[in-house]
């Protein structure tokens, strides 16, 4: 063999191992993977614990299987004030069908939509809001019932900060979900909302597809007919996932306790005590809506949920001090 | 610059271009997909649709987020007679059970099982085995029936193959779902069994995680407590995937057709047909029983859809002319 011939080949080497040094490097040169979250306690343990996960050997290493996190949606994921976006759409079907139920002119709580009551509204226990949307969402198939959501959402503004619900998401909470991702998590959504309300929104604005969304169901009952049948949506309660419906709800579709979940409230405490009661490392999340400036400050119905996480040791993240940026498009 | 380092520059660049082709080109040199499948119309039907479904912008091209594939487990992925696994299991908690109810020795289904009546057993109908599950496999926690579950497995013996239930899985049909996997599909079971029982299995047979496993179900109940509370089985069915329950539970878990779905009875006809109301292109699979020597002979209950299959032009795969090997351990 020539010197020329040996030099080539030593510089071949050197050229495919430098390449292969700056492809290993690269996840250690990228840059803040929260750059929307201020330095602080809940940045740090978040980061920590992902870090610690994923670390090959380490003490509290967890198989990629297991990496599973739960995100409540309203209030966690996008702003809930002030009311759900669902509510928004719940009370469009409820004007729309107000024709041929004369009766709902003075029966709750279809009266308090149809008077404009928002303080009626906001107020309204949730068993309200299951004959709200069982009414509201039944009697047609899963496909038309997909239409009308898509048509509703692409016409809906949000009454204060005059966006689209895509502006209604947290930026700081879609850089947590690719930051899971990009460390192996397995993404799911755990709403109180509809599961086929939140799954026509969950791919396009959070990367999260309809099989990772977890909600409150009706029943179904399939019908046959031409061209494959159809999924018909029965006015009744199938599963409401919150409080107690949410451990219920990750059962039912994960089959394990998860390793991470975070929410906002206390339907929400449920599923992050089931969350702590798995073996192994765990993380706990509880967003506080203190940022009256920014969003909104609201803590009733959060009561146990805040004091279970200062018992717990669990990971609280203020809106005003953790989070640099709270919108995408930043519209307020 | 030299001549020498021109040299250099241009080898550097022809063995990177070297090895970018051989790994571009090597899924084309990659062997057999289906190598326990004998050539003809189901292995050919099976491949072209892999392929029609994963070539960019060819007019069958499906994007990656829609390749759900839906298999039904017992008869289609793993082997169920004389009874499925799961019936076993019911059994062995039946008998364990026994001493604590007194009345099973004359109610029936307890009272076939205790009597070992093989004949009843196997004309047991759909309602005897839910009241069998719902009175076995409720009262406990999760963990706790997921511990009795792998005990059970652990020690269990097909009666007629002597061998664990790991020996009953369909090798041609383990090769399908790599084959679909390597081609971006993601792979569901929804069987008509238990929920929790398959997800124990399908991990570490079929490389398929818990959520993606959809099956009948118990009701759960959320028991706040030490440790992170727990979910308790109820005795009471939630629903049962089995017929138009498929489709129901393929709605709830899945949230969409399925681009493809197999079956091997009528109680997957429901999943087939909601499979074939797909916009876009499909596949149904229907698994035909035919070969008493290497397996089992039946036709009893998928009449209706082997019917349907022969007016939709559905996939049908004869085992005995469609299988090459049918026992990963080829047990038989």
């Amino acid at each position: 063999m020539g010197v020329n011939m040996l030099r080539v080949r030593t510089l071949v080497r050197l050229t495919l191992l430098a390449a292969a040094f700056f492809l290993t490097a690269l996840p250690a040169l990228s840059k803040d993977a929260l750059p929307s979250w201020n330095e602080g306690p809940a940045k740090q343990a978040v980061l920590k614990f992902v870090e610690e996960a994923t670390k090959k050997g380490g003490p509290s290493f967890v198989p990629p299987e297991d990496r599973i996190a739960v995100f409540d949606n309203d209030g966690t994921l996008w702003a809930e004030r002030p009311l759900p976006v669902q509510a928004y759409f719940a009370f469009a079907q409820v004007k729309e069908l107000a024709p041929q139920h004369p009766d709902w002119k003075t029966k709750k709580p279809f009266k308090f939509v149809l008077d404009g009551d928002a303080k009626a509204l906001e107020a309204m226990p949730e068993g309200e809001v299951a004959a709200l949307m069982a009414a509201t969402h039944a009697g047609m198939t899963e496909e038309a019932f997909e239409q009308e959501v898509q048509a509703f959402l692409s016409a809906w503004k949000h009454p204060v900060y005059k966006v689209g619900c895509g502006g209604l998401v947290y930026k700081p909470m879609v850089e947590l979900l690719d930051h899971l991702r990009a460390n192996g998590f397995k993404l799911f959504i755990c709403t109180g909302g509809g599961i086929e309300f939140v799954r026509q929104v969950a791919p396009k604005i959070y990367g999260i597809p309809p099989e990772q969304v977890i909600g409150s169901s009706l029943k179904y009952q399939y019908q046959e007919g031409a061209g494959g049948g159809s999924i018909v949506r029965q006015p009744a309660m199938n599963l409401v996932t919150d409080g107690p419906g949410k451990p219920v709800g990750i059962q039912l579709h994960i089959g394990r306790r998860p390793l991470l979940s975070a929410g906002n409230s206390d339907g929400d405490l449920q599923m992050l005590e089931f969350t702590s009661g798995r073996k192994g490392p765990t993380l706990e999340i509880l967003v506080h809506h203190d940022d009256a400036q920014r969003e909104f400050t609201y803590d009733k119905g959060a009561e146990k949920a805040f004091s279970e996480a200062a018992n717990s040791g669990w990971t609280v993240v203020d809106i005003k001090r953790d989070w640099k940026t709270i919108f995408a498009a930043d519209q307020k």
